[in-house]
């Protein structure tokens, strides 16, 4: 197809898929002739997966670089393939060099063994969770292990539901897309339903219905 | 307590203390004297809201000053306070008048009736999770009820947790200020425990441990 078809099908004006052509993020179309290029139905799903990943991941073209990288890099399984986009969404907690949290960073690796998870020592979810041990630790609401059972539960639920999912489609560009969609939107969509949720609650526990 | 205290025991430097209550996000001290203020503990409680605000749910000035006025209008009970906060915290997602919106916002609308939540019309949340939809579509992944059922499920344990946790301890601005932190900071634990969920999720399914 033209760049003008690949325009209409994919959302995204013709500016724009030329300035992701510019910043590498999709390949060049085949030359047609002098002055045309064509594009595949390759270069269509890679533009909505850039276009998910800009919109509602809101993540920047560089993060957005590295994590297709990580895709294309052929040679990586599935599990190598996930850790390296993850490392690539980030984000890449700034960790200050002060006891409080060299003592919440040992927590979450103590946390990480006792659930027997296999877990990358430099997965940048380890400093995400100690930096929140931190700072409900300073606001006077420090963590206990009986506070994170729901949510680890949950979390492992989530993850379960969503690699078995792939693992049984087999593996492939679009099982790679599925799981990175899982991990950026399904988070969102989860958001979105705690925060419905905790209004139901309050509104059962606060106004007596 | 003199602001040299008030820096010290909240982690924050004398500038941006005065910065904050020049923005007004902190109320001006008792005077003591001709150049000095006094500071008490309400001074400090509202200094590491703040900053967690700030540093760990990533809010801008703005969105905190709508969320401390929520918290001080002492006429709303936790149920609405918890509205506004959540109203104050967003994201406020542009909603286009499109047919896709339209139909993902009564796929929310008809989900929320169907789980019987009581949720004001205007949550953002709403939104924000239609937004997941379209984009979900969009990729050629359109979500089903049975896909949701899981994170439904997980987000409803959690709120069921967090505010049964409140309710026990009985109203009051430390609750408020609870259910805020399980508004922001525990959905920062739960994206972090997700990602390390899945990364051993996957090593289980593809590594064959």
């Amino acid at each position: 197809m033209q760049i003008s078809e690949l325009s209409d099908r994919s959302g995204l004006t013709v500016q724009t898929i030329k300035f992701y052509i510019r910043e590498g993020l999709l390949p060049r179309g085949t030359a047609a002739g002098a002055t045309r290029a064509e594009y595949g139905a390759g270069h269509l799903e890679r533009l909505r997966l850039i276009r998910a990943l800009r919109e509602v991941g809101d993540l920047p073209v560089a993060a957005i670089r590295r994590i297709l990288a990580a895709v294309e890099d052929g040679g990586a399984g599935p599990h190598e393939l996930l850790g390296a986009a993850q490392h690539a969404i980030g984000p890449h907690v700034a960790v200050p060099d002060d006891p409080h949290w060299r003592a919440a960073r040992e927590d979450v690796d103590a946390l990480v063994r006792e659930l027997g998870w296999q877990v990358s020592p430099h997965a940048p979810a380890r400093d995400l969770l100690a930096r929140t041990f931190v700072a409900l630790r300073r606001l006077g609401f420090p963590i206990t292990l009986t506070d994170l059972r729901p949510y680890v539960r949950a979390a492992a639920d989530m993850a379960e539901h969503e690699v078995g999912r792939v693992a049984r489609d087999g593996p492939g560009t679009r099982s790679v897309h599925a799981l990175l969609v899982s991990t950026l939107l399904y988070e969102q969509v989860l958001t979105a339903l705690h925060r419905l949720a905790q209004e139901d609650a309050a509104s059962r526990h606060f106004d007596g219905n």
